[in-house]
């Protein structure tokens, strides 16, 4: 076959204590604090930095230049977006990507949809929600595109 | 690497006649009914019951406590979850977790979310739509959160 | 263990030069134009045709009947939908299904959802939108169901 193959690994991670990944997972140039799990079907990609004791549940996308504090949850599915398509399209140029800053306990419900956002301490991202827009406020949002509920 | 590595498998399931599963899956302490089809890059967790003649397209994810009846099709990308973040958060305590109760020809559209839910028989979920409601009317339902359609 | 296992693979593709696939993923009966790149956990069914210089990211699904023209980019976790369920549910018959048709240059967000549709050149898809309409005009495109944003 005329293709040139790669394969999902985990490499150049730096690892907090007690951390536990479930494979395939393509985890790459990034760090994991303490007491981290990650499940299966994930891709977390280079330049993130994920806190202590969050857990990152399958088929979540985690893209570069994402911070998560500590005892954050991302649900099942959820996908963050660095590349705001600002010239009209898809950017191969990482110094036109969009940094994403989460504070503590900060829970992402599945299959939510995170674009390039800061979001303060002790949000509820709701399940499907599309994320849009600064957080500021404690609460609970849900949504496309996603609004505080209380 | 100083991390600890579980690998996903197939693992005390359950299973009826003429059972279909694409590998890499994560299935684990569930039964699957007669004549079911699971695709690849899926994770069905424990105390999942799934009837007969179902399918489970790849990249869905089913946790615990989710019943299926017969004749149900979930579409690539579904996703379920039974922890409504109660007391502001996720719980570690499966005490905690709802259950989801889906009846029979009950076709679940590609990318949609299901909160912990009962469904009746013969609903129609549409792609992308997010159910954060019982269903007692069998009919076609989307949006986000899903309304009937028609 | 009393069931049928499959594995996911790349088959019967029909490749341009200078493609990338990263595995696991499971990509058969289709054909891929000059670089490409195919990121992991990605499936792309019987009877795709996708152009040149497309990437299609981690964790999306590509159905059957769906065409892809030049310089297109499928963010992650992007689903593709060929089965309207017009008689009431899923179809085992594929004369049922529908196709799609993308031009060139269009740039799907992660997490959007697309049913069988023509959209035309130039037009970028939201992250989490869902696509339910054809799409004539050049432009950007959001919401479930997804609206002309710009």
């Amino acid at each position: 076959m005329e293709y040139q193959q790669k394969q999902v690994s985990i490499r150049e991670v730096r690892f907090g204590k007690n951390v536990t990944i479930v494979q395939p997972s393509n985890i790459y140039q990034c760090q994991l604090g303490d007491d981290c799990f990650v499940g299966p079907f994930v891709e977390i990609q280079n330049d993130v930095s994920i806190g202590d004791n969050c857990r990152v549940q399958s088929h979540s996308f985690i893209c570069s230049l994402v911070s998560l504090g500590n005892n954050c949850f991302v649900g099942h599915g959820v996908i963050f977006v660095n590349d705001l398509f600002t010239n009209g399209g898809p950017s191969g140029n990482p110094s036109l990507w969009k940094k994403t800053t989460i504070g503590n306990n900060v829970y992402f419900g599945s299959n939510s949809t995170i674009l390039p956002v800061s979001i303060c301490d002790n949000v509820v991202i709701g399940a499907g929600a599309v994320v849009t827009k600064n957080i500021t406020v404690p609460g609970v949002y849900a949504g496309n595109p996603a609004k505080k509920l209380r």
